[in-house]
């Protein structure tokens, strides 16, 4: 399979068009294509342009409303609830991003909830934006249902990802972000494609036991990272984004990806510290230090260095993205 | 060994003449021997009655100001920084509490980082006691190092541990609390004592290689559980909890355990959430579904089900307590 080269401003029309053309308005189009480019970019190739189309799907058929605006549902001191009105994401974390900077100025730390809501691509995406606004900040989100509680055999909770990321003096902020499952389902598919077996600690089958076959994984459920420590943090993440923003759980919502049924409905939360003030002065330097103190040992990088390496080389060299992809979103556009 | 039965009030008391006799005041005394005593019922001995000697220790030795009062060092809407002026920790969490119950009820969500503090137990002691207000809590602290960064060596960060916990409607709180080393510590010293070997993916030693050694695990690190993923979250606990609380990093912290040198001077970070108002009313309904949806399956418990029973048993019959450690504590006590 060869690659194409796009610019990124390129892909940010492309996907534009694309989403319009499908029925969204052209401003939930241009912060969808903002988050869908920046992944591509980070070499996150499945929460970037492999969404496209089934995006486009979803906005057609209805699945996702492309004409939703998200609205503040209600707010109470420091807390926002948001709601995404079963439309994309990315507009409602525009607007939790916008009322975490406000809310923080006043009270040093605000937190924003996000219910029917779909999904929200790379976590650390929105994590990274209140650090570069000078604030610490937090995503825990939920999924379709992918993992079975510890020693179970269906599936709860979603791969349920947690992001974080803290504003540096001098550089990109430091930014985690990790999905709760030992590793991506698209793992899983890609081996079944391959005809190749997968090692027996990334899933299990429908009854609940290890299994090296994808197909078999497929119908069964993720294993988290970690195990009974790892499944603990699922659950956790599962009440903090589902549970308080008050949207459906992982075993109740729709897939991401198919343009039939309901809204999936799912939830985030998003939260903010103001790191000058909580720290008594000084964080940056403090975070300079325990980043010194990192990598003064051999072979160690800090977390999403190579996601750092691969936005400088996207934004020099443009995208590089499969040819078979950049047709289909052509023919999308037209 | 054989082990004593003793009351829950007999261990109060006891724990509180030692530390007073140890130069805490009364105060201070009581709120740490709450903590240790829910911890020894809780089957928790690594943080319940074991830590007396050292903690007695350390107040006579200074180590630890048992005569210190924890204070609310500055306060900016619903973030709130409090000096446990390097006394227990247990009295600043009780202040974070409060606070955070106050703070809560005016602005849904509210944090509270503690600096200049110590052991501070269960984790999930305190997330429990936000929870049995009404309020999700989630606690997260610092200890001296014990992990190195992911593909490192020298340890850098704490066993960090994370608690959660939400109130039900007619149960006890569901309760997550978990270190995120791979395993205790205290585990590795158990099989050094039986002259055992431990499994590989346990503790790296002193040069980052896996040993089955315990001696050079001792000298060596701790692995994180999750791999690079749970050295990611380990990081990241050590920012939220060191960090934005202005205190000590895991690598520049004391023992806990001695009586000599300066304080270790760790930090904690607690968060509260107000759950009705951020599920739009209804989480307590929503938590008893997903709850269901969990327990409907066979072979699965709740995170924190082993700690449940052994707390009723404690209640009922009282804690069973190593005969040795009861006599040294009897002799601390004279």
């Amino acid at each position: 399979m060869t690659d194409s080269i796009v610019t990124s401003i390129e892909a940010l029309h492309l996907v534009e068009n694309i989403l319009v053309k499908h029925g969204t308005t052209p401003e939930n189009a241009h912060s969808v294509a903002n988050a869908l480019v920046a992944a591509e970019m980070d070499g996150q190739r499945g929460h970037g342009l492999s969404r496209v189309p089934s995006y486009a799907a979803q906005s057609a058929s209805g699945k996702v409303d492309g004409k939703a605006e998200p609205v503040v549902n209600a707010q109470k001191g420091a807390s926002v609830r948001i709601d995404a009105a079963n439309g994309f994401a990315y507009p409602a974390f525009d607007l939790a991003i916008a009322e975490l900077r406000r809310l923080t100025a006043q009270s040093g730390v605000a937190v924003a909830t996000v219910f029917r809501s779909h999904h929200f691509g790379q976590a650390g995406y929105h994590a990274e934006r209140l650090a570069n606004e000078g604030l610490v900040g937090m995503v825990f989100g939920n999924s379709p249902q992918a993992i079975a509680p510890w020693g179970g055999h269906r599936g709860v909770f979603g791969t349920n990802p947690i992001a974080f990321a803290a504003p540096r003096r001098n550089d990109d902020p430091l930014l985690i972000d990790l999905s709760l499952s030992k590793v991506a389902r698209g793992k899983v598919m890609f081996a079944q494609r391959k005809g190749e077996f997968i090692p027996d600690d990334w899933a299990l089958d429908e009854h609940g036991r290890p299994t090296t076959d994808p197909s078999a994984a497929l119908r069964g459920t993720m294993l988290p990272m970690g195990g009974a420590k790892g499944a603990a943090l699922v659950m956790m993440v599962e009440v903090l984004a589902a549970g308080l923003s008050g949207a459906h759980f992982g075993y109740e919502a729709t897939s991401f990806f198919t343009a039939d049924g309901p809204p999936p409905g799912v939830g985030q939360m998003v939260l903010a510290f103001d790191p000058e003030f909580m720290s008594g002065g000084g964080f940056a330097d403090r975070l300079e230090a325990l980043i010194a103190e990192i990598l003064s040992q051999d072979g160690v990088r800090l977390p999403g260095a190579r996601r750092v390496a691969l936005r400088a080389e996207a934004k020099e060299k443009g995208l590089r993205v499969p040819a078979d992809l950049i047709d289909e979103l052509n023919t999308l556009s037209r």
